[in-house]
Protein backbone atom coordinates (compact mmCIF):
# COMPACT_ATOMS: atom_id res chain seq x y z
CA UNK A 1 0.00 0.00 0.00
CA UNK A 2 1.08 3.44 -0.87
CA UNK A 3 -0.35 6.83 -0.44
CA UNK A 4 1.11 10.75 -0.90
CA UNK A 5 1.24 12.91 1.14
CA UNK A 6 1.39 16.80 0.45
CA UNK A 7 2.60 18.94 3.34
CA UNK A 8 1.53 22.34 2.40
CA UNK A 9 2.18 25.63 3.93
CA UNK A 10 2.63 29.82 3.76
CA UNK A 11 5.79 29.37 5.43
CA UNK A 12 9.02 26.81 5.44
CA UNK A 13 6.54 23.67 6.07
CA UNK A 14 9.03 22.25 8.37
CA UNK A 15 6.21 22.39 11.47
CA UNK A 16 4.05 20.61 9.03
CA UNK A 17 6.61 17.96 7.82
CA UNK A 18 7.32 17.12 11.81
CA UNK A 19 3.61 16.75 12.36
CA UNK A 20 3.03 14.36 9.43
CA UNK A 21 5.70 12.27 10.45
CA UNK A 22 4.60 11.81 13.93
CA UNK A 23 1.21 11.01 12.78
CA UNK A 24 2.27 8.63 9.75
CA UNK A 25 4.83 6.86 11.94
CA UNK A 26 1.56 5.12 13.58
CA UNK A 27 0.82 3.46 10.34
CA UNK A 28 4.38 1.89 9.51
CA UNK A 29 2.62 -0.96 6.67
CA UNK A 30 2.08 2.42 4.56
CA UNK A 31 4.43 3.50 2.31
CA UNK A 32 3.88 7.26 2.05
CA UNK A 33 5.57 9.28 -0.95
CA UNK A 34 5.82 12.97 1.04
CA UNK A 35 5.62 15.99 -1.22
CA UNK A 36 6.53 19.21 0.34
CA UNK A 37 5.06 22.95 -0.93
CA UNK A 38 6.49 25.23 1.60
CA UNK A 39 5.46 28.94 1.07
CA UNK A 40 1.88 29.20 -0.83
CA UNK A 41 0.98 32.48 0.17
CA UNK A 42 -1.51 33.22 -2.24
CA UNK A 43 -4.32 32.18 -4.31
CA UNK A 44 -2.16 31.34 -7.67
CA UNK A 45 0.39 28.89 -5.28
CA UNK A 46 -2.74 27.42 -3.49
CA UNK A 47 -4.34 26.53 -7.18
CA UNK A 48 -0.86 24.83 -8.17
CA UNK A 49 -0.65 22.87 -4.81
CA UNK A 50 -4.35 21.82 -5.82
CA UNK A 51 -3.20 20.83 -9.32
CA UNK A 52 -0.86 18.67 -7.57
CA UNK A 53 -3.20 17.05 -5.21
CA UNK A 54 -5.45 16.00 -7.39
CA UNK A 55 -2.72 15.07 -9.84
CA UNK A 56 -2.27 12.23 -7.13
CA UNK A 57 -5.67 11.72 -6.40
CA UNK A 58 -5.90 10.44 -10.32
CA UNK A 59 -2.88 8.66 -9.90
CA UNK A 60 -2.91 6.74 -6.66
CA UNK A 61 -6.68 6.19 -7.10
CA UNK A 62 -7.23 7.15 -3.47
CA UNK A 63 -7.30 10.60 -1.74
CA UNK A 64 -3.94 11.99 -0.82
CA UNK A 65 -2.76 13.23 2.68
CA UNK A 66 -2.67 16.97 2.93
CA UNK A 67 -1.31 18.11 6.52
CA UNK A 68 -2.10 21.96 5.75
CA UNK A 69 -0.70 24.30 7.94
CA UNK A 70 -1.40 27.63 5.61
CA UNK A 71 -2.90 30.65 8.31
CA UNK A 72 -4.90 32.69 5.71
CA UNK A 73 -8.82 31.36 5.95
CA UNK A 74 -9.36 32.09 2.21
CA UNK A 75 -6.45 30.76 0.03
CA UNK A 76 -6.60 27.52 3.25
CA UNK A 77 -10.25 27.07 1.81
CA UNK A 78 -8.63 26.65 -1.65
CA UNK A 79 -6.67 23.63 -0.15
CA UNK A 80 -9.85 22.27 1.23
CA UNK A 81 -11.70 21.36 -1.66
CA UNK A 82 -8.88 19.49 -3.36
CA UNK A 83 -9.54 16.13 -3.53
CA UNK A 84 -7.40 15.37 -0.37
CA UNK A 85 -8.08 13.99 2.63
CA UNK A 86 -6.81 17.86 4.54
CA UNK A 87 -5.27 18.06 8.19
CA UNK A 88 -5.68 21.68 9.05
CA UNK A 89 -3.41 22.55 12.14
CA UNK A 90 -5.35 26.08 12.85
CA UNK A 91 -8.12 24.72 11.84
CA UNK A 92 -7.98 22.02 14.48
CA UNK A 93 -6.56 24.26 17.31
CA UNK A 94 -7.04 27.50 16.88
CA UNK A 95 -11.05 28.12 17.83
CA UNK A 96 -10.09 25.96 21.40
CA UNK A 97 -7.28 28.69 21.80
CA UNK A 98 -9.74 31.98 21.11
CA UNK A 99 -11.55 29.93 23.74
CA UNK A 100 -9.88 29.83 26.55
CA UNK A 101 -7.19 32.74 25.82
CA UNK A 102 -10.56 35.44 25.01
CA UNK A 103 -9.08 37.14 22.02
CA UNK A 104 -9.41 36.33 18.67
CA UNK A 105 -5.72 34.76 16.59
CA UNK A 106 -4.21 38.09 14.73
CA UNK A 107 -3.15 35.79 11.37
CA UNK A 108 0.60 35.66 11.37
CA UNK A 109 1.69 34.02 8.08
CA UNK A 110 4.94 32.08 7.93
CA UNK A 111 6.34 33.31 10.87
CA UNK A 112 6.92 30.00 12.88
CA UNK A 113 10.34 29.39 11.43
CA UNK A 114 10.65 33.20 10.24
CA UNK A 115 12.78 35.70 11.31
CA UNK A 116 10.46 37.44 13.91
CA UNK A 117 12.14 37.39 17.02
CA UNK A 118 15.66 38.81 15.52
CA UNK A 119 17.19 38.82 18.71
CA UNK A 120 16.59 35.12 19.33
CA UNK A 121 17.61 34.22 15.71
CA UNK A 122 20.82 36.53 16.51
CA UNK A 123 21.71 33.66 19.80
CA UNK A 124 21.02 30.76 18.02
CA UNK A 125 23.64 31.99 15.29
CA UNK A 126 25.68 33.25 17.98
CA UNK A 127 25.81 29.72 19.71
CA UNK A 128 25.96 27.64 15.92
CA UNK A 129 29.50 30.11 16.13
CA UNK A 130 30.11 29.16 19.45
CA UNK A 131 29.78 25.63 19.19
CA UNK A 132 32.10 25.42 15.81
CA UNK A 133 34.72 27.53 17.82
CA UNK A 134 34.39 25.23 21.03
CA UNK A 135 34.12 22.02 19.20
CA UNK A 136 36.32 18.73 19.57
CA UNK A 137 38.93 21.07 21.76
CA UNK A 138 39.54 23.63 19.55
CA UNK A 139 38.90 26.46 21.66
CA UNK A 140 39.52 25.55 25.86
CA UNK A 141 37.60 28.53 26.82
CA UNK A 142 34.78 27.55 28.33
CA UNK A 143 33.81 30.95 30.58
CA UNK A 144 31.04 31.83 28.06
CA UNK A 145 29.83 28.16 27.29
CA UNK A 146 25.74 27.05 28.74
CA UNK A 147 27.41 23.66 29.22
CA UNK A 148 30.21 21.35 27.71
CA UNK A 149 29.82 17.84 26.83
CA UNK A 150 32.86 15.82 27.32
CA UNK A 151 33.18 11.78 25.92
CA UNK A 152 35.73 10.01 23.91
CA UNK A 153 36.64 10.80 20.23
CA UNK A 154 33.27 9.72 17.83
CA UNK A 155 30.82 9.26 20.73
CA UNK A 156 28.45 11.66 19.11
CA UNK A 157 29.31 15.17 20.55
CA UNK A 158 29.47 16.85 17.91
CA UNK A 159 26.28 16.50 15.52
CA UNK A 160 24.62 17.18 19.33
CA UNK A 161 26.05 20.61 20.10
CA UNK A 162 25.37 21.97 17.20
CA UNK A 163 21.84 20.76 17.05
CA UNK A 164 21.10 21.98 20.05
CA UNK A 165 22.77 25.50 18.98
CA UNK A 166 20.37 25.56 16.32
CA UNK A 167 17.60 24.96 17.49
CA UNK A 168 17.88 26.26 21.11
CA UNK A 169 20.22 29.21 20.70
CA UNK A 170 22.32 26.82 23.41
CA UNK A 171 26.38 27.78 23.28
CA UNK A 172 27.50 23.79 23.70
CA UNK A 173 30.99 23.22 23.75
CA UNK A 174 32.76 20.03 23.70
CA UNK A 175 35.95 18.52 24.61
CA UNK A 176 37.30 15.02 23.87
CA UNK A 177 39.05 12.93 26.46
CA UNK A 178 42.73 12.77 25.65
CA UNK A 179 44.63 9.96 26.23
CA UNK A 180 46.46 11.80 28.88
CA UNK A 181 42.96 12.95 30.76
CA UNK A 182 42.26 8.69 30.44
CA UNK A 183 45.80 7.69 32.07
CA UNK A 184 45.25 9.96 34.78
CA UNK A 185 41.69 9.33 35.38
CA UNK A 186 41.02 13.18 35.91
CA UNK A 187 39.33 16.01 34.23
CA UNK A 188 42.08 18.39 33.30
CA UNK A 189 42.50 22.05 35.14
CA UNK A 190 40.68 24.28 32.77
CA UNK A 191 37.28 21.62 32.91
CA UNK A 192 37.20 21.42 36.78
CA UNK A 193 35.85 24.80 37.14
CA UNK A 194 33.10 24.58 34.77
CA UNK A 195 32.18 20.93 36.85
CA UNK A 196 28.58 22.03 36.83
CA UNK A 197 27.59 22.23 32.94
CA UNK A 198 29.63 19.53 32.29
CA UNK A 199 27.47 16.37 30.67
CA UNK A 200 29.71 13.48 29.97
CA UNK A 201 28.62 10.90 27.06
CA UNK A 202 29.09 7.24 26.76
CA UNK A 203 28.67 4.97 24.17
CA UNK A 204 28.73 1.35 23.57
CA UNK A 205 32.51 -0.17 22.53
CA UNK A 206 31.23 -1.99 19.65
CA UNK A 207 29.35 0.90 17.83
CA UNK A 208 31.91 2.98 18.84
CA UNK A 209 34.53 0.91 16.72
CA UNK A 210 32.12 0.70 14.10
CA UNK A 211 31.89 4.86 13.89
CA UNK A 212 35.66 4.82 14.08
CA UNK A 213 36.07 2.18 11.32
CA UNK A 214 34.03 4.21 8.83
CA UNK A 215 36.72 7.30 9.47
CA UNK A 216 40.05 5.50 9.65
CA UNK A 217 39.60 1.59 8.40
CA UNK A 218 41.96 -0.96 10.21
CA UNK A 219 43.99 1.45 12.46
CA UNK A 220 44.35 1.09 16.61
CA UNK A 221 41.97 4.08 17.09
CA UNK A 222 39.24 2.09 15.62
CA UNK A 223 40.29 -1.16 16.97
CA UNK A 224 37.56 -3.13 19.68
CA UNK A 225 40.34 -3.17 22.03
CA UNK A 226 41.18 0.58 22.35
CA UNK A 227 37.83 1.29 21.82
CA UNK A 228 37.11 -0.71 25.23
CA UNK A 229 39.91 0.30 27.15
CA UNK A 230 39.05 3.86 26.28
CA UNK A 231 34.86 3.48 27.10
CA UNK A 232 36.47 2.05 30.30
CA UNK A 233 38.71 4.68 31.31
CA UNK A 234 36.08 7.65 30.59
CA UNK A 235 33.47 5.20 32.89
CA UNK A 236 35.75 5.59 35.79
CA UNK A 237 36.55 9.11 35.10
CA UNK A 238 33.52 10.43 34.86
CA UNK A 239 31.93 8.22 38.00
CA UNK A 240 35.06 9.33 39.69
CA UNK A 241 34.35 13.15 39.27
CA UNK A 242 30.47 12.86 40.28
CA UNK A 243 29.57 13.89 36.36
CA UNK A 244 26.00 12.81 34.89
CA UNK A 245 26.42 10.59 32.07
CA UNK A 246 24.33 10.50 29.48
CA UNK A 247 24.64 6.98 26.85
CA UNK A 248 24.41 7.53 23.25
CA UNK A 249 24.63 4.21 21.58
CA UNK A 250 20.78 4.14 20.86
CA UNK A 251 19.01 7.26 20.84
CA UNK A 252 18.72 10.14 18.48
CA UNK A 253 20.82 13.70 18.30
CA UNK A 254 17.30 15.23 19.12
CA UNK A 255 16.46 12.87 21.85
CA UNK A 256 20.72 13.52 23.53
CA UNK A 257 19.81 16.96 23.15
CA UNK A 258 16.20 16.75 24.91
CA UNK A 259 17.87 14.92 27.86
CA UNK A 260 21.41 17.06 27.98
CA UNK A 261 18.43 20.39 28.54
CA UNK A 262 16.67 18.08 31.20
CA UNK A 263 19.75 17.00 32.84
CA UNK A 264 21.10 20.52 33.47
CA UNK A 265 17.48 22.34 34.00
CA UNK A 266 17.93 24.69 30.84
CA UNK A 267 14.21 25.17 30.05
CA UNK A 268 15.62 27.04 26.91
CA UNK A 269 12.76 27.38 24.00
CA UNK A 270 13.23 26.00 20.30
CA UNK A 271 13.05 28.30 18.15
CA UNK B 1 -1.72 38.79 29.93
CA UNK B 2 0.34 35.67 30.45
CA UNK B 3 -0.19 31.90 30.78
CA UNK B 4 1.82 28.60 30.94
CA UNK B 5 2.28 26.59 28.20
CA UNK B 6 3.13 22.95 28.73
CA UNK B 7 4.57 20.64 25.89
CA UNK B 8 4.10 17.26 27.13
CA UNK B 9 5.48 14.69 25.02
CA UNK B 10 6.58 10.88 25.20
CA UNK B 11 9.81 11.25 23.51
CA UNK B 12 12.05 14.83 22.51
CA UNK B 13 8.38 17.19 22.16
CA UNK B 14 10.53 18.29 19.32
CA UNK B 15 6.85 17.81 17.53
CA UNK B 16 4.86 19.37 19.91
CA UNK B 17 7.26 22.21 20.90
CA UNK B 18 6.73 23.32 16.89
CA UNK B 19 2.99 22.79 16.61
CA UNK B 20 2.91 25.03 19.86
CA UNK B 21 5.18 27.71 18.25
CA UNK B 22 3.05 27.59 14.93
CA UNK B 23 -0.31 27.94 17.06
CA UNK B 24 0.60 30.44 19.81
CA UNK B 25 2.52 32.98 17.66
CA UNK B 26 -0.83 33.70 16.50
CA UNK B 27 -1.75 35.92 19.97
CA UNK B 28 1.06 38.00 19.82
CA UNK B 29 -0.23 40.22 22.81
CA UNK B 30 -0.13 37.50 25.37
CA UNK B 31 3.11 36.34 26.86
CA UNK B 32 3.57 32.70 27.29
CA UNK B 33 5.75 31.09 29.61
CA UNK B 34 6.76 27.73 28.36
CA UNK B 35 7.59 24.46 29.99
CA UNK B 36 8.97 21.42 27.78
CA UNK B 37 8.02 17.97 29.65
CA UNK B 38 9.92 15.13 27.88
CA UNK B 39 9.74 11.60 28.04
CA UNK B 40 6.74 10.79 29.81
CA UNK B 41 6.40 7.46 29.11
CA UNK B 42 4.19 5.94 32.24
CA UNK B 43 1.91 6.69 34.38
CA UNK B 44 4.35 8.18 37.18
CA UNK B 45 5.86 10.42 34.60
CA UNK B 46 2.27 11.72 33.81
CA UNK B 47 1.33 12.47 37.30
CA UNK B 48 4.59 14.35 37.71
CA UNK B 49 3.05 16.09 34.27
CA UNK B 50 0.16 16.58 36.12
CA UNK B 51 0.84 18.24 38.99
CA UNK B 52 3.13 20.78 37.71
CA UNK B 53 0.16 22.14 35.09
CA UNK B 54 -2.38 21.84 38.38
CA UNK B 55 0.42 23.79 40.07
CA UNK B 56 0.42 26.67 37.21
CA UNK B 57 -3.62 26.68 37.39
CA UNK B 58 -3.34 27.84 40.98
CA UNK B 59 -0.80 30.04 40.35
CA UNK B 60 -2.18 31.97 36.92
CA UNK B 61 -5.85 31.61 38.01
CA UNK B 62 -6.06 30.40 34.31
CA UNK B 63 -6.23 27.20 32.92
CA UNK B 64 -2.43 26.52 31.63
CA UNK B 65 -2.25 25.38 27.64
CA UNK B 66 -1.39 21.62 26.98
CA UNK B 67 0.39 20.45 24.25
CA UNK B 68 0.23 17.18 24.23
CA UNK B 69 1.54 14.52 21.75
CA UNK B 70 1.24 11.44 23.84
CA UNK B 71 0.46 8.73 21.49
CA UNK B 72 -0.77 6.29 24.71
CA UNK B 73 -3.86 6.19 25.07
CA UNK B 74 -4.37 5.17 28.50
CA UNK B 75 -1.41 8.23 29.58
CA UNK B 76 -2.78 10.43 27.51
CA UNK B 77 -6.20 10.53 29.32
CA UNK B 78 -4.05 11.46 32.62
CA UNK B 79 -3.06 14.61 31.12
CA UNK B 80 -6.51 15.34 30.08
CA UNK B 81 -8.02 15.12 33.27
CA UNK B 82 -5.80 18.03 34.56
CA UNK B 83 -7.05 21.24 34.67
CA UNK B 84 -5.12 22.58 31.63
CA UNK B 85 -6.81 22.84 28.30
CA UNK B 86 -5.11 20.12 26.18
CA UNK B 87 -4.26 20.23 22.66
CA UNK B 88 -4.25 16.62 21.65
CA UNK B 89 -1.90 16.04 18.54
CA UNK B 90 -2.98 12.12 18.20
CA UNK B 91 -6.62 12.84 19.02
CA UNK B 92 -7.01 15.40 16.64
CA UNK B 93 -5.95 13.80 13.18
CA UNK B 94 -5.13 9.91 13.96
CA UNK B 95 -9.13 9.02 13.29
CA UNK B 96 -9.38 10.86 10.22
CA UNK B 97 -6.32 9.19 9.14
CA UNK B 98 -7.24 5.62 10.11
CA UNK B 99 -10.46 6.45 8.13
CA UNK B 100 -9.18 7.23 5.07
CA UNK B 101 -6.62 4.45 5.14
CA UNK B 102 -8.99 1.54 6.36
CA UNK B 103 -6.24 0.33 9.12
CA UNK B 104 -5.94 1.57 13.12
CA UNK B 105 -2.93 3.07 13.91
CA UNK B 106 -0.57 1.15 15.43
CA UNK B 107 1.28 3.21 18.50
CA UNK B 108 4.54 4.13 17.97
CA UNK B 109 5.97 5.58 21.11
CA UNK B 110 8.68 8.72 21.09
CA UNK B 111 9.62 7.74 18.02
CA UNK B 112 9.01 11.12 15.59
CA UNK B 113 12.60 12.04 16.48
CA UNK B 114 14.04 8.39 17.57
CA UNK B 115 16.64 6.34 16.13
CA UNK B 116 13.19 4.31 13.92
CA UNK B 117 15.32 4.90 10.87
CA UNK B 118 18.57 3.98 11.58
CA UNK B 119 19.89 4.39 7.87
CA UNK B 120 18.26 7.61 7.33
CA UNK B 121 20.09 8.67 10.75
CA UNK B 122 23.40 7.84 9.51
CA UNK B 123 22.99 9.94 6.38
CA UNK B 124 22.26 12.57 8.80
CA UNK B 125 25.19 12.04 10.72
CA UNK B 126 27.31 11.57 7.56
CA UNK B 127 26.06 14.98 5.88
CA UNK B 128 26.92 16.88 8.70
CA UNK B 129 30.54 15.72 9.07
CA UNK B 130 30.92 16.29 5.29
CA UNK B 131 29.26 20.08 6.09
CA UNK B 132 32.42 20.09 8.60
CA UNK B 133 34.74 18.94 6.14
CA UNK B 134 33.40 20.84 3.25
CA UNK B 135 32.62 24.16 5.41
CA UNK B 136 34.18 27.40 3.85
CA UNK B 137 36.42 26.04 1.34
CA UNK B 138 38.56 23.55 3.74
CA UNK B 139 38.05 20.67 1.48
CA UNK B 140 37.48 21.71 -2.54
CA UNK B 141 36.35 18.11 -3.42
CA UNK B 142 32.57 18.85 -4.30
CA UNK B 143 31.99 15.44 -6.49
CA UNK B 144 29.93 13.83 -3.67
CA UNK B 145 28.17 17.24 -2.36
CA UNK B 146 24.29 17.34 -3.41
CA UNK B 147 24.35 21.20 -3.43
CA UNK B 148 27.00 23.63 -2.97
CA UNK B 149 26.84 27.25 -2.11
CA UNK B 150 28.74 30.24 -2.82
CA UNK B 151 28.83 33.55 -1.15
CA UNK B 152 31.18 36.21 0.16
CA UNK B 153 32.59 35.61 3.68
CA UNK B 154 29.36 35.72 6.29
CA UNK B 155 26.59 35.74 3.66
CA UNK B 156 25.30 32.60 6.32
CA UNK B 157 26.51 30.16 4.30
CA UNK B 158 27.78 27.36 7.46
CA UNK B 159 24.60 27.99 9.67
CA UNK B 160 22.50 26.89 6.97
CA UNK B 161 24.99 23.92 5.16
CA UNK B 162 24.46 22.52 8.88
CA UNK B 163 20.67 22.75 9.02
CA UNK B 164 20.58 21.26 5.78
CA UNK B 165 22.68 18.07 6.71
CA UNK B 166 20.81 18.09 10.38
CA UNK B 167 17.69 17.94 9.16
CA UNK B 168 17.73 16.95 5.48
CA UNK B 169 20.79 14.79 5.55
CA UNK B 170 21.59 17.01 2.95
CA UNK B 171 25.43 16.90 1.85
CA UNK B 172 26.05 20.81 1.62
CA UNK B 173 29.15 22.40 0.55
CA UNK B 174 30.05 25.59 0.90
CA UNK B 175 32.21 28.14 -0.99
CA UNK B 176 33.66 31.62 0.21
CA UNK B 177 34.59 33.86 -2.94
CA UNK B 178 37.86 35.03 -2.43
CA UNK B 179 39.21 38.63 -3.32
CA UNK B 180 40.66 36.74 -6.66
CA UNK B 181 37.16 35.43 -7.65
CA UNK B 182 35.73 38.65 -7.34
CA UNK B 183 38.39 40.31 -8.95
CA UNK B 184 38.37 37.52 -12.06
CA UNK B 185 34.33 37.79 -11.88
CA UNK B 186 34.61 34.11 -12.64
CA UNK B 187 34.02 30.79 -10.39
CA UNK B 188 37.01 28.99 -9.87
CA UNK B 189 37.67 26.06 -12.14
CA UNK B 190 36.94 23.37 -9.18
CA UNK B 191 33.40 24.71 -8.96
CA UNK B 192 32.55 25.16 -12.98
CA UNK B 193 31.74 21.69 -13.46
CA UNK B 194 29.17 21.40 -10.67
CA UNK B 195 27.24 24.62 -11.66
CA UNK B 196 24.25 22.75 -11.71
CA UNK B 197 24.19 21.66 -7.88
CA UNK B 198 25.36 25.73 -7.19
CA UNK B 199 22.97 28.02 -5.14
CA UNK B 200 24.37 31.80 -4.66
CA UNK B 201 23.70 33.61 -1.84
CA UNK B 202 23.31 37.29 -1.68
CA UNK B 203 22.78 39.53 1.53
CA UNK B 204 22.61 43.32 1.93
CA UNK B 205 26.02 45.23 2.33
CA UNK B 206 24.97 47.49 5.39
CA UNK B 207 23.73 44.25 6.95
CA UNK B 208 27.02 42.66 6.04
CA UNK B 209 29.05 44.57 7.66
CA UNK B 210 26.94 44.89 11.02
CA UNK B 211 27.87 40.63 11.05
CA UNK B 212 31.34 41.47 10.16
CA UNK B 213 31.85 44.02 12.22
CA UNK B 214 31.17 41.89 15.63
CA UNK B 215 33.68 39.65 14.20
CA UNK B 216 36.16 41.89 13.16
CA UNK B 217 35.56 44.90 15.04
CA UNK B 218 36.97 48.40 12.81
CA UNK B 219 38.86 46.25 10.55
CA UNK B 220 38.66 46.67 6.50
CA UNK B 221 36.92 43.27 6.19
CA UNK B 222 34.00 45.37 8.07
CA UNK B 223 33.96 48.67 6.88
CA UNK B 224 30.54 49.21 4.40
CA UNK B 225 32.94 50.29 1.37
CA UNK B 226 34.55 46.99 1.40
CA UNK B 227 31.03 44.89 1.71
CA UNK B 228 29.23 47.13 -0.81
CA UNK B 229 32.53 45.99 -3.35
CA UNK B 230 32.36 42.52 -2.56
CA UNK B 231 28.64 42.36 -2.53
CA UNK B 232 28.54 44.18 -6.30
CA UNK B 233 31.32 42.14 -7.27
CA UNK B 234 29.27 38.83 -6.70
CA UNK B 235 26.26 39.95 -7.94
CA UNK B 236 27.96 40.60 -11.42
CA UNK B 237 29.96 37.01 -10.89
CA UNK B 238 26.99 34.84 -10.17
CA UNK B 239 25.22 36.69 -12.89
CA UNK B 240 27.19 36.43 -15.79
CA UNK B 241 27.47 32.27 -14.40
CA UNK B 242 24.05 32.09 -14.97
CA UNK B 243 24.08 30.74 -10.89
CA UNK B 244 20.56 31.08 -9.25
CA UNK B 245 20.65 33.41 -6.37
CA UNK B 246 19.05 33.68 -3.03
CA UNK B 247 19.09 37.08 -0.75
CA UNK B 248 19.25 35.97 2.89
CA UNK B 249 19.36 39.08 4.46
CA UNK B 250 15.81 39.04 6.11
CA UNK B 251 15.04 35.03 5.81
CA UNK B 252 15.75 32.34 8.92
CA UNK B 253 18.06 29.82 8.38
CA UNK B 254 15.39 27.88 7.97
CA UNK B 255 13.72 29.62 5.17
CA UNK B 256 17.12 29.69 3.35
CA UNK B 257 17.50 25.59 3.47
CA UNK B 258 13.47 25.62 2.58
CA UNK B 259 14.20 27.64 -0.86
CA UNK B 260 17.87 26.04 -1.79
CA UNK B 261 15.92 22.56 -1.33
CA UNK B 262 13.12 23.93 -3.79
CA UNK B 263 15.10 26.18 -6.25
CA UNK B 264 17.67 22.78 -7.12
CA UNK B 265 14.64 20.47 -7.12
CA UNK B 266 15.46 18.30 -3.99
CA UNK B 267 12.65 16.78 -2.51
CA UNK B 268 14.53 15.26 0.42
CA UNK B 269 12.42 14.31 3.49
CA UNK B 270 13.24 15.95 6.90
CA UNK B 271 13.79 13.58 9.82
Amino acid sequence: MSRTVFIVSDGTAITGEALGHSLLIQFAEIEFAQVRIPFVNDEEAAMDAVLKINEAFEKDQAPPIVINTIVDGQISALIHDSKGVVLDLFLAFLGTLEDTLGIKAQPSVGQTHGLKDIDRYEDRMDATNFALNHDDGISLEFGKADLIIVGVSRSGKTPTCLYMALHYGVKAANYPLTEDDLDELRLPHFLRRHKRKIVGFMIEPDRLAQIRETRRPNSRYASLKQCHKEVDLADTLLRSEGIPVLHTTHSSIEEISSRVLMELGLQKEMF
